[in-house]
């Protein structure tokens, strides 16, 4: 086969965020507040997730959702009426949510006795990965119809994340979606990723990444 | 329902790509290149249209492709195999293309006899949207799992672009996802939306979106 050209573009530069992300997660750890940062295409289902999650949660938690849109304010109404407490977060157009914009909707929540805070973060694969929140857990959902190439393809997402979610596994027969692959690719980038494979429709898997959060999120509050 | 507190944080600024935009439109105008920007979420299937349409063109049309990835190639080779002309950006960990990288990728491409150039963007409904990349024609997918709310919560894509593709429809059975409520927030944004339908898998809808494309690109080139 023929070589492909291979041209690369100019790259940006990072700013401080990594020291300010620290700071924050370190106040966090001092309040005993776990903060989970859930990043995903848009369209993987992570607020469905989320409503999953809370039933099997069976109120081990106190938790709230911080819901970073854009512009729309759907997703925090949706959790807020499943009786999950819920900010809505506006980035004006921004693609991700740095450590200092957390930071200002942490405030605007005003809820230093949860145990566990959620930043569903912007739909987008790309630009949050880039971007330490200050987050004690990073959680990414790849759901079966994005295929499962996706690691290969935005792979930084896959190297910064520790928890992995697959989400649709109900489609798993409509797609030709090879996890053999997809767990190789992640491998290779992050050979300590914890994955889980749910269906948030039909509550497939949900069950065993409740469990598993609600002692990630124990012993960091410990 | 209690009313969701709405924190705006703090607006990017976009600088004079705009401008930089128009000259390379204008460039492309002169020499008869269509240049067409391909943008969508990770996963929804840019690169499987774009091989239903290489069929579907049935030699019309001059084209080639330049596929922007952030770190992967095999989008290009897969082009490539197909017989289509085809040339990998990397961004550099950056998640779209303004005007000046898209330059710098036409002019490696090198390719000035093309009737059409396809720029696959980075799969990314959000930062893609904001940078004019100097094409005539801006063409976004949505994927039916990805769910008929997208329009509603990256706006600003649904207002740039002017072909809309919704792919996947040979999943219609397995998801919720409703046409008329996806058709409203688009008509919303956008009234002169060009909309098509298709399965890129079965081919079904491609030939329509072949025919309109050859038309805009011959329209273009005159």
């Amino acid at each position: 086969m023929k070589d492909i050209d291979i041209i690369k573009l100019k790259e940006t530069i990072l700013d401080d965020n990594d020291a300010d992300a620290e700071v924050l997660r370190q106040e966090l750890k001092s309040q005993k507040t776990c903060l989970l940062n859930l990043m995903s295409s848009p369209g993987s289902g992570k607020t469905t997730t989320l409503l999953a999650l809370n039933k099997a949660f069976e109120g081990r938690l106190k938790w709230g959702v911080m819901e970073a849109d854009i512009d729309s304010d759907v997703d925090a109404y949706t959790m807020q009426a499943a009786g999950v407490p819920a900010i809505q977060l506006h980035t004006g157009g921004m693609c991700h949510l740095d450590a200092d914009m957390t930071r200002q909707g942490i405030r605007a929540f005003g809820r230093d006795d949860l145990d566990l805070i959620v930043l569903e973060n912007i739909g987008n694969l790309v630009c949050p990965a880039e971007f330490d929140t200050g987050a004690a857990i990073n959680m990414t959902i790849l759901s079966v119809p994005e295929g499962d190439d996706k690691p290969a393809k935005y792979p930084l997402m896959y190297e910064v994340a520790d928890v992995m979610v697959v989400n649709k596994i109900d489609a798993l027969p409509v797609f030709d979606f090879n996890k053999e692959r997809m767990e190789g690719y992640v491998r290779k980038l992050n050979p300590e990723m914890k994955l889980f494979y749910i269906s948030a429709k039909t509550g497939e898997g949900v069950k065993e990444l409740a469990d598993y959060l609600v002692e990630r999120v124990k012993g960091w509050n410990e």
